[in-house]
């Protein structure tokens, strides 16, 4: 079962990026290039009653499984990345972190309104980037027709931010 | 021919990141689904001589194809990434850029010794990063067996500085 894989597969890091954080480190999946199809295939799968027409992946780890589907679905896919890194005219949300904020950018011609986005992340958290850039997707004139996760931390609630954009949150491996 | 099909899509950003730069934006590319397939498979293609067990992408742009091509050879795919990214033991290698420095890192378990890697990156430019991957591969003990680009600033001459560590380099659309 792929759940049970990718949890004997992913490295828990303690204290990162800081204290009292134990980080899901993804890097040991992306050795097992074997594993890596399976993730690509079953994530693929759990779409398969969506209406995809954009993936749209998050910066960084959000471009690696994220490229791979949009590639196994056949459609386009448009990075969501940090303030100052698109080249071309961008429009911007900002989120909280815990200690200040930070800024999303997308391409204002990234995705045409009324296109069907799939929001793609290694992993939900807290959702409080995901909600950024599901408000980028929003304010293109797009919808947010769903969201897949490699892993979700289920016990920080970010699925309940989300419901407000779409019901179809998708995770392969859920703690 | 893809040379010109990526020559005829890439967009020409002027004076970014900062003025007098003429950045190649290869987001109109990812909007291209079955132009992304054929670059993959093309990437793929001149490669065919080489030994490769291990590809590894520079952040974050070299993510996209990076992982991509690593599933299509079927080979682990190693991260690359800036200074305090990576979770786990890292090591590092510092690059001169045009004003201060940068760190690239990779994780120290990432690569085995003897293994023979590919580095791919978007875009070659003067060279700078690639060789800081280069020393990277090289610290672990392991074989840089050849550079994958889609695109090559060839009158930047970055292809002269990645000899000293291998003769296999590739770009499919060189300017």
């Amino acid at each position: 079962m792929i759940e049970t894989k990718i949890k004997q597969t992913v490295r828990d890091v303690n204290d990162f990026p800081k204290a009292g954080i134990v980080f899901k480190d993804i890097t040991p999946i992306l050795k097992d290039a074997g594993l890596c199809r399976e993730i690509i295939e079953a994530l693929a799968a759990q779409l398969s009653e969506l209406k995809i027409d954009v993936v749209a992946g998050i910066e960084s780890r959000g471009f690696l499984f994220g490229m791979s589907l949009a590639h196994l679905l056949n459609v386009p896919f448009v990075p969501i990345r940090k303030a100052g890194k698109l080249p071309y005219k961008t429009i911007q949300q900002s989120y909280d972190l815990e200690y200040g904020s930070a800024t999303l950018e997308v391409h204002e011609d990234a995705i045409l309104p009324g296109q069907r986005v799939l929001i793609h992340d290694d992993l939900l958290a807290t959702g409080g980037t995901v909600v950024a850039a599901s408000r980028l997707i929003e304010q293109l004139g797009a919808v947010v027709e769903g969201y897949s996760f490699i892993i979700a931390l289920a016990f920080l609630n970010g699925n309940e931010r989300l419901k407000v954009f779409s019901p179809n949150n998708f995770a392969l491996a859920s703690y």
